[in-house]
């Protein structure tokens, strides 16, 4: 198999997350195309150096390529699995950068003989759509989940591996099932209730000018990611709903079981429960 | 009254925010006077400039003070308020720096005459309790709400005004009622939401520890202030818990309905909720 810095990578959908790759990637790869559906976006992407040729057209960009990554929607990645599988090169690594990966990873499962799938998982992100808040500084340091199924060969593991290496990401390996519940937890639940809390404070506080000005850092980094991108945000919910239901609904009783406390006044349970949540939460970041 | 360049100033409680007040007024009035209960405290805040002098006998602190600023947990300055009205100077200012404020200005209203109360709550913090995080940049632009009395002079709450400025912050005045409610949503509601992610994440992904390692930034600022001292949180939520109760059935009415849409598969009707609460989020901060 290719090593990277032979590869002609094609990236599709050259917004935040594309566009970063992009970037990161060059010159550590032999040639980057991009596939953008607006011309401005191409424009730009060249413009900035991002890639060294760019298309609209989807099969034109994918075809000839040693790697290719869908940077989509996790919805418009699964069309584009189906759309492109005739049209790859034989070995060709497809990888896809997803936040949910049951659903990819069973379309993947149908792609023509010799393709080489690997699901990924960047757990990173900015609230800014579009091509516009792409910075190779994206990946640095975050960990890069990949899926392979029992298809994939060792070899395109590694050259997915050595890419992930190559923008500054930590590979980790998961179950596309194991990956997704996790995520569920630690990524799509904190986003919806980042949601509800916004919601909570325009209906409660809306007619209060001074709100505003006494939102502190707390509001503020609890709230942050409720300004993701709505339609990727869309895709994750609705592919990975089962888990997200799920977490929710532990998430639910939490939040119950701390209301009932803070109602009853039992100081000591309340402390003991507080200061447990404390030290996890330390563990967690120590 | 006394200017504050000529006031000698005590402050009670040398932890995080009293501390960091004693480091922020150094050289801005005539004179500091710590009260810890520790002696350590007294000596680690006078070793590293925070204040002229330390006591720990709280009676003693404050006797001569022309302002006394409370900076301890919200039901220790109650008791504090009780025991030291006595013996302040006529004409002091007592300020505190407590979260919630209606309880704390119930028990000032109980004053002896001519003793000035000013209710304050600067909306800044960190995660680290105690002098060891004390630093003279905590209230560097931050809002700092006042709540004066009837009975208090306009002069004592000019005062006040000049020592909230004087650490870089910016006094807002509001009255206690409208401050509990306000702060019940935007700061009291998410350190309670936070830590019921904290609960949820531990109950569904400790057995798995490729949780700790895909978690990301998104999960991190979600639960930042679940880290916050439990003492004073648990103050903060038993003398507000009216408000607080409030806000959080609000909150999970607002769980509710994003958990039944994203329920649902109400593709249409989840993308507009989604897109009004990225745009208010947008809104907050723009």
């Amino acid at each position: 198999m290719t090593q990277l810095t032979d590869a002609r990578v094609a990236i599709v959908g050259l917004g935040l997350m594309g566009g970063s790759l992009a970037a990161s990637l060059r010159g550590r790869c032999a040639r980057v195309v991009g596939v953008a559906r607006r011309k401005e976006t191409i424009d730009q992407a060249r413009t900035r150096g991002m890639i060294h040729e760019g298309t609209m057209d989807l099969v034109t960009g994918v075809q000839g390529a040693d790697i290719v990554v869908l940077a989509t929607p996790v919805r418009t990645i699964i069309t584009q699995v189906e759309r492109i599988g005739p049209f790859l090169s034989p070995g060709c690594l497809l990888l896809d950068v997803g936040s949910t990966k049951a659903q990819i990873m069973a379309q993947m499962e149908r792609l023509p003989a010799g393709v080489q799938p690997v699901g990924g998982h960047p757990m990173c992100g900015r609230e800014v759509a579009g091509i516009e808040g792409a910075e190779p500084a994206l990946y640095q340091g975050c960990t890069f989940i990949l899926s392979p199924l029992a298809r994939t060969s060792a070899a395109a593991l590694a050259l997915a591996r050595s890419l992930v290496e190559a923008i500054g990401a930590h590979p980790l390996v998961l179950e596309p099932e194991q990956q997704d519940r996790l995520a569920a937890t630690v990524s799509h639940l904190p986003y919806l209730l980042a949601c509800a809390l916004v919601s909570t404070a325009d209906a409660l506080t809306s007619s209060d000018p001074a709100a505003w000005e006494i939102i502190a850092g707390g509001f503020r980094d609890t709230t942050r990611i409720a300004g993701s991108d709505v339609t990727m945000m869309l895709d994750i919910l609705l592919t990975n709903r089962e888990e997200v239901l799920q977490a929710l609904n532990t998430y639910q009783a939490n939040v119950r079981r701390l209301a009932q406390l803070v109602a009853s006044g039992e100081e000591e349970d309340l402390r003991q429960v507080l200061g447990t949540i404390r030290a996890l939460r330390r563990e967690m970041y120590q």
